[in-house]
């Protein structure tokens, strides 16, 4: 059902008057009521997925808002789907913000934004044991995205085939620029585009994997940083001499490895 | 209010019985309900704020829950306070998730990550032009927090005093290292998280600075990308022959600039 932002003020008016004892709808009347207080508390209730469905939908709704949008949009809308509230309530159009590295500027792959913004609402809370454990499954999706070749979905019917490719990083030009080289396509084709779409795919489905994982108490981290990048962090992270890096990512993807720009 | 996830189900479930004709509750019934039926379209209901108290709000939030919780919690806490509904459904917690960089991984900076969702909510939707406006006014948040020796704000009784740096990038990493560098403190320092709890107000007060001026019809952005990266752009970007990086930041960051790591 579609609302109107006229006609969801005044249900929202309606649902006070009429069941002003409920906690959640007198929260939505009170100006002065903060924010949240009309929410249920993390996590929100999971259930199993069916990490192929999830992916199916995820490469669709690709199509419509963009990786973050869909990413997040097709958990929670299976969810919804299966659940009811809370995820009926979640505004799933604001997660197109994190799009091509958040709003185009080629920042963190959006597909991973929506993933980790997902893992902490199913899995996280203000708890700090709970908030460590999102946290940790958060970073093996990262260090999977990292470390695979990618796309691993691949549609029924793909509009293209896709070239698949290890990209060291979490960052979406980083992504984009080493699938265009090897792809010889262009950043704005629809050959990119539907490489993005697949990826959306594979990191929806395997983030309902590792949601499933933790669901039934099995989950365990399945990656770790490079090797080399661990040796930066032997003299760089928490507890080291220098101690002046706070970072898990794959250093020498930007660091110390660059050739000189061609002559211009 | 604080409500436990059960007494929040029963409460929607009284909701649901109490307005059955209101759209929101009727909607949150619906296990079928597709993901987002229940919430208003975007975007949600702005009204002006002062910047200066939604930055004391997130330096507090900011020891609370980190930056992208303190950044996107202000904003929507003090709408919360003026407008009610529907910012008191926003299940403020979940934002946690971008602290540090998302989840320690120390990517893009929590602070600006929950600058870009809250400016989609307020600014954005599934319409184009406003997506455009919304990602036109991120990016101005994201050059503006490059280009600026942050953090400009600071709280009534600061813990320690903070030195300012420019870093010239959007990542987690580079700020905190960066500010490291010239603070000579360690990135797991009391006065490191002093600093991040300033960067949180100084962005919270800028977007909502932004965000007003948007409401009053008056936005332009102020920041363009550094000529050297704009240079970069007119080989790489949409439009050129090579059309293989899509990014919107300062390369020199990374790319063609590093030195040698020293010898170890």
């Amino acid at each position: 059902m579609q609302v109107s932002r006229r006609g969801w003020l005044k249900n929202a008016g309606v649902a006070c008057f009429g069941a002003a004892s409920g906690g959640l709808a007198a929260s939505l009347c009170g100006a002065s009521t903060p924010s949240g207080a009309g929410a249920p508390p993390l996590p929100w209730p999971y259930v199993k997925l069916d990490p192929d469905a999830v992916a199916a939908a995820a490469y669709e709704m690709h199509y419509k808002g963009g990786c973050c949008f869909a990413v997040s949009g097709s958990i929670i809308g299976e969810l919804a789907k299966k659940v009811g509230a809370p995820f009926t309530t979640w505004p799933t159009a604001v997660m197109t913000y994190g799009g091509a590295g958040v709003a185009g500027v080629g920042s963190l792959c959006g597909a991973l934004n929506g993933a980790a913004m997902v893992t902490f609402l199913l899995a996280g809370s203000s708890e700090k044991e709970k908030q460590s454990k999102a946290s940790e499954i958060t970073r093996d999706i990262f260090n999977w995205y990292a470390q695979t070749a990618l796309p691993t979905f691949r549609p029924a019917q793909p509009k293209f085939e896709t070239v698949k490719v290890i990209c060291r990083s979490n960052l979406c030009h980083v992504s984009v620029t080493k699938w265009c080289k090897a792809s010889k396509c262009k950043f704005s084709s629809k050959e990119r585009e539907e490489r993005c779409a697949c990826l959306s795919g594979s990191v929806a489905k395997h983030t309902v994997e590792l949601l499933n994982a933790h669901l039934a108490g099995e989950f365990k981290a399945a990656y770790k940083l490079p090797a080399e990048a661990q040796k930066c962090r032997d003299c760089h992270d928490k507890g080291s001499a220098r101690e002046d890096s706070r970072a898990q990512m794959d250093c020498g993807v930007c660091h110390f490895t660059k050739t000189p720009h061609p002559q211009l």
